[in-house]
């Protein structure tokens, strides 16, 4: 697929991918099997400890696994998440984050990708801290 | 520790938990290394095909998982996620899910969890349909 | 499938299992969507602790969690695994391993299977420890 | 810790490693936090298809991600594996192994690692294929 075709079969499936935007995030960056996205962190993306909250962790690493899997997925198709393993290296202190998707194997039926998620501070985007990574198996569907 | 100190101490750290209030998710349940919680679905709940998303899936399973740990955990110490797994064994439809979260090993420094999702509709609350489990490794902290 | 023909191809299956013969594993009850298995502890069984290697928990896991999947696999098909997750729950210390697997959710692309591992003593084989849990994806293949 | 001590502790460890040296599984690469292992492909470690067992890939790994990880440990602690993830991407098929370990995240209680798992064959040695990756959480005990 080319790029243009790829960056329009994901702005359409955006439209209804309502949690995602319930929480503020968004695309930044789409590539065949590679994509970026961010959010600002606010006041409900917290647990009681003050940081991130591993469920918007876990969250955006699946959204971004499972773009960068549609890329490159026949256009009569979707892709689910199979099973999702995230691993939380650090406690998230930050006013946003920044996740990264990328396929590492594609086939036929599942797409194996793998998923970062950075935390960081908009006053200072280049200082980034990974907080989680994630692996996943996307599931090709009719 | 009896189940009123259980009680009270999970009731307490509830108030911190702005992305579970969020969601508008809540305990119904709090035993020793067993907690069950539930949510209503609502429009922001779902994904472009008309399925909850993952990500509330796997939100609901880490906070039932990290309660269940927390109830076993020594009074003066914390617990957060070092890693979690979620199968997703089918889509789902419905109007509330139902989360069920229990310590499988519990140990000084490391609790093995596990947690089950299920959907449902709020008029036949006894007939779920399981549409995931996770595995967690939740770790004891100063 | 009938019983019958489920032993009948899990055994057919087995004579290739060179990798299970050579650890000295074996299938002791055969079931639609369950499997046990049963191994001796000798020496090359344990790692520099003394406790059973993880690599020989994670494969005789894999093993029964695979043949659970494969006597739910159409006649003409095979099954191979995509993804395994196991937590060790404790080191295991003992003369011989017990495996059980099951499938959780069957599916015509994808088995989820789960599998425990238990140590115990020839002596006393009703006085088993858990050891380990794992969670699979079985890839259904032509 | 400078080389030559990682290098001589990890040495001492190898001579308990029992199951390692079973399947016949060198060490040949051994840095901070990084560790590359190889071991030739026999009749034993294959399953029924011709392919590499999952079980023998899911050791090879452990066991680089667990010495990567024993690198970075105080010397009076031991480390052992908390759980571990591994995705088949590709079937395996040649007459060797090498796998690669390296910890992604240090800690004082948890190791994070990762491990590749390659299949080549002895006469083309630069071509490699990746056939699996894994994730673990490796524990510090005292």
């Amino acid at each position: 697929m080319e790029q243009q075709t790829i960056e329009r079969r994901i702005r359409e499936r955006l439209t209804g991918q309502h949690f995602m935007h319930h929480i503020g995030f968004n695309l930044v960056q789409i590539d065949a099997g590679y994509i970026v996205g961010e959010m600002p962190l606010q006041g409900f993306s917290f647990q009681q400890l003050g940081f991130v909250h591993g469920g918007i962790t876990a969250t955006v690493a699946d959204i971004v696994a499972g773009f960068a899997a549609y890329t490159l997925t026949p256009i009569d198709k979707h892709v689910v998440t199979g099973e999702l393993k995230i691993s939380y290296f650090r406690p998230g202190k930050g006013d946003f984050l920044k996740a990264i998707g990328r396929v590492v194997k594609a086939g036929k039926t599942l797409h194996f990708c793998e998923a970062e998620v950075w935390v960081g501070n908009a006053s200072e985007k280049e200082k980034l801290v990974l907080i989680a990574k994630a692996t996943t198996t996307m599931v090709v569907i009719e």
